[in-house]
């Protein structure tokens, strides 16, 4: 068995000296959310790279339920952070252009005050006496610190797992002190799964007889084993089925030889004997129970409505980052988040990474390429957003069907955007790399938001300035509210999708009007080509995958069965601009014949009268 | 909170008598798989209904990790059984039509041979030294009970988690003795991340200081809160995500009062901490232990080689069922036993059922409409077996595109079957309720198999005595082997598919001969329509589902494009046969304009060349 089957993102040395951190001492009281009050409150906290004149850079970061101030190392001979992938100078969150700010959490046991800190009224640790707190409460002890460092708004709060909820949090009740949140894998509130897991673990922790009802402070030892039972549990949800597959199957049962109480037979076995011991020598049972009950108990709301409510307060611009592979805080649940923010018209990207590494993946370098980047322009937006500058335009290449491209010009962009008015609402489906919006985005529209599923395009657009949601079409376009857009816009992208009648009612709710271009089936090259060779149609013949069978085109119309489409939908057309791409004009006379390409301009006319 | 929170699968009550329980002993030495001796064995079994003349209606239900031999009731007055729902007379397993057995296992608790019996030894119960045991072993018992009743072979054997890794195991030592197997949410073995949850749960007991070493027989109390811990994890992986939403989320943060150690906060709390109390009076921790250990060190093989090793013996007839949202043992696992079965050209027949209720599904009364009805027919399909009667033929409303459709006959069907040789292996490909593979067994076939997604259509397949298997043609065929079927079948579902390439080379792989029809794009009627009307042609102007925007038509070609295709990919077309199906006549004139139907008979010229 190798070394690294025991290798994990809990890398944290349980003896090593934080010879950087600070401490702060804040006299109390200090009244907690749920009403106890706490005599006086200490945070120790680290911070990297130089608070600017402005005073306008800093960057907070919220660490998870077993990691401490020491995100990142401060140089060579430093110990290792637990963020060092993402945190450091030329990294994603850079500490050459930021100052970066990061505190052990209120009830952590890394010398902010918690659990197995002194009680001043009894002189003992508080032990099981430390009252119980709220992730509200751990953001007002951050929000404090803040203060002290003489910072009266953040560039931004980041933060994953029960960090990501600090976030959520910090922008519910310090809404004007952060210009940015990123909310990683986490949700508005933990689902039952989750929070039968942490049950389990506190149950093992409280029933071991080695508790003592948590004073077991000057005992011989504390509850062992209840806590590495906790810990071992804790990293079977942050694995993915898949990832424990790849670490443990091909050596599924020979377990490595360790000095444990633990069952050590299998390989995932002794894995698990590994960290559970490793975590009793360097945490406390007692604050282990503090802020797992505050995790459970966060509640940003559940219902549709609750979230719209809690969305509505916070002003910062709102990246969120979920996982595929995370089933601790399952993608639909940020995703409930990100409507809610859509829904309050909040400037929200958002990205589902691609990942097999479960919940863990955002401690991890396989996927950095893109949730790393995807944090990193984030930051560079809202430094962008500070001094009022437009993004960096870098030249892209256009990636599209050829039959929309006339001589290196997208017409048809250039004829959508002679149809919207300037200063209104725009929302562009399917958006890709983002180069519509970007265009929109000069013509100094009220919004420009897209829609996108491909990861790429999501980084692509968020990197142009944009502020881009990862979504699947075929769902519909639940994150958004009726009539929020001026204009919803579908360009090629009408054939390709199976559920027409759908999008199209969804585009149509969504937005006052909708502009939808697609090839047009009755261009009179298309018409010949099956009258007389007997062969389908190729709508752009210089593609390879324009063929019948590889074709991304599985909807076939033409301008005529559209018009018959709206007329029996009820839809109102007010325009319809006819493209001779080929000739690279606009086409009047004919346009089913003579055009091939088509936009549209289209409402549902029960709410639209003019 | 309503008392149906605490409703569980698991209704076994502590205090019953099993008053219809019988009993047999087993003289030793038996020799077990890992080495060991025990010095006799007793079974604990219950049976319903009669053993008929032959003796060959008997079926053996094997039981899951805290099951017994109660599988159903015996009478009204009876204590309730933990299969009740499908055991019983009339139900799927009907008593009135067989001869039902359900033993304790080896190593269970509840009065077969286990650590809490006395071993004749040394006069005290075995505790931990209870010799490690196997499936395998758990079957050899059992297999011993069924020649102690007189029968020579079973009908079926029946299992579900736990159980159906029992029934693996006996179709692979006694591949004899059984005609048919039902295998339910079961695998090869178990992932990493099951054995994971399986090894906190031992070491949660084996660290309990009331473990005793396994000598607690004596003492005022055993591991209890060590059981208690691993039966609220397993409570866990038996329910899914979705079904945890619906029992809590309407009340998570209101715990019912009840008596106990544990943490009743959260009302799936005070749920976990209630099965974790109950199940401490009913079972036996060493047991636990046993089987549980049994469960992690099953292993059917874990390469496709090695299933398919595995599953070359077994004689008999399979059924596997999986659950959507099993999450303990997910339906991949138990496709890859499908799969090894087929390789090794077995009957069998699968389904994945849809379910939000997660590994507990198979207990439970929500889909019984499904899976019970596949069960109930295929013990009707294994008792035809042995009749050698042909299925009954009820009358089946042919439900297909009416395009097809020709005075009430599938005319696209009689030819196809005009194309097969009689004493032929034959797959068809999206089979649905299996018309045309009914027709095809009449006529002697030497093998015909079906593939298809919709669960209904395979429900009913199964009705018909077919052999049908659940899956996804966007998949590919990777359950079947190169050149394993005569011919493949892919009738009017290739304009419907996404990968066309690849499904037609996965044909070709499988089937020395594929047979191919589709609606033909070049038919002159549909090139009138698209030159003079300038609308897109409706393949099936009968049908509402034949529009440009809802038509599951996304694949549109013509005779010659398929020609075409087929001579690009050096594929080899044998003969096709045209269809006018309006005159309802075959076409020999310029199919490709006179023909709207068209079956292509063709192959992978590479490895054919007759």
């Amino acid at each position: 068995m190798s070394e690294d089957l025991f290798a994990s993102t809990d890398s944290v040395r349980s003896s090593r000296q934080l010879r950087h951190a600070k401490q702060v001492t804040f006299p109390g009281p200090f009244p907690l959310k749920h009403g106890s009050v706490l005599p006086e409150v200490t945070v120790i906290y680290e911070t990297y790279g130089e608070l600017n004149e402005k005073r306008d850079n800093a960057v907070f970061i919220c660490h998870a339920i077993s990691g401490d101030s020491h995100v990142a190392a401060h140089d060579e001979n430093d110990e290792p952070g637990w963020w060092d992938i993402l945190v450091g100078p030329g990294k994603a969150v850079d500490t050459d252009r930021y100052f970066v700010i990061c505190a052990n959490t209120l009830g952590g046991c890394r010398g902010t005050t918690g659990a197995n800190s002194i009680n001043p009224a009894t002189g003992k640790p508080y032990g099981t006496g430390f009252p119980e707190i709220t992730i509200g409460d751990i953001v007002e002890v951050y929000q404090r610190l803040v203060d002290h460092l003489g910072i009266s708004r953040l560039l931004a709060v980041i933060g994953g797992s029960l960090g990501g909820l600090m976030t959520l949090d910090w922008a519910r009740y310090f809404p004007e002190r952060l210009a940015g949140a990123v909310v990683i894998a986490a949700s508005s509130r933990l689902t039952s799964q989750a929070i039968a897991f942490d049950i389990v673990a506190r149950n093992a922790i409280l029933n071991d007889p080695k508790h003592y009802d948590g004073q077991y402070y000057d005992k011989e030892s504390g509850p062992a084993v209840g806590l590495a039972i906790a810990r071992m549990l804790g990293h079977i949800t942050y694995l993915s089925r898949e990832s424990m597959v790849r670490k443990f199957d091909t050596n599924r049962y020979t377990g490595r030889k360790i000095d444990t109480s633990f069952e050590t037979k299998f390989s995932v076995g002794s894995y698990l004997a590994y960290q559970g011991d490793k975590f009793v020598e360097r945490f406390d049972a007692n604050c282990y129970l503090t802020l797992s009950m505050a995790m459970d108990l966060f509640d940003f709301g559940e219902t549709c409505e609750e979230l719209t409510q809690a969305m509505r307060e916070p002003m910062c611009r709102w990246l969120f980052l979920s996982y595929t592979s995370d089933w601790l805080f399952p993608p639909f649940q940020t995703q409930q988040l990100v409507k809610a923010a859509l829904r309050n018209d909040k400037k929200v990207s958002y990205c589902n990474i691609q990942s097999d590494c479960g919940h863990d993946a955002f401690l991890m370098e396989n996927e950095l390429d893109r949730y790393g980047e995807m944090i990193r322009a984030f930051l560079h937006n809202l430094e962008r957003d500070l001094q009022q500058e437009s993004p960096c335009e870098e030249p892209v290449p256009v990636q599209t069907h050829s039959h929309f491209l006339v001589e290196g010009r997208r017409i048809d962009y250039e004829e959508i955007i002679k149809l919207i008015p300037v200063g209104t609402k725009v929302l562009d489906l399917g958006c890709g790399a983002g180069e519509l919006l970007q265009q929109l985005k000069k013509q100094r529209h009220r919004r420009v938001s897209g829609v996108e599923l491909d990861e790429i395009s999501v980084l692509r657009a968020i990197q142009k300035g944009l502020d881009v949601v990862q979504w699947d079409l075929n769902d519909g376009l639940e994150p958004f509210s009726d009539k929020q857009f001026d204009f919803v816009i579908l360009s090629k992208t009408l054939q390709t999708v199976r559920d027409v009648e759908r999008i199209l009612a969804e585009m149509l709710r969504v937005g006052t009007r909708g502009i939808v271009s697609f090839p047009n089936l009755g261009y009179y090259k298309y018409r010949r080509s099956l009258a007389d060779s007997g062969r389908a149609p190729r709508l752009d013949e210089t593609s390879k995958e324009s063929r019948w069978y590889n074709t991304k085109d599985v909807r076939f119309l033409t301008i005529t069965d559209f018009e018959d489409f709206c007329r029996e939908k009820g839809y109102r057309i007010h325009s319809i601009v006819a493209i001779d791409t080929e000739a690279g004009c606009a086409v009047t006379e004919n346009p089913n014949l003579n055009a091939d390409v088509a936009i549209v301009v289209l409402s549902d006319t029960c709410t639209d009268h003019d």
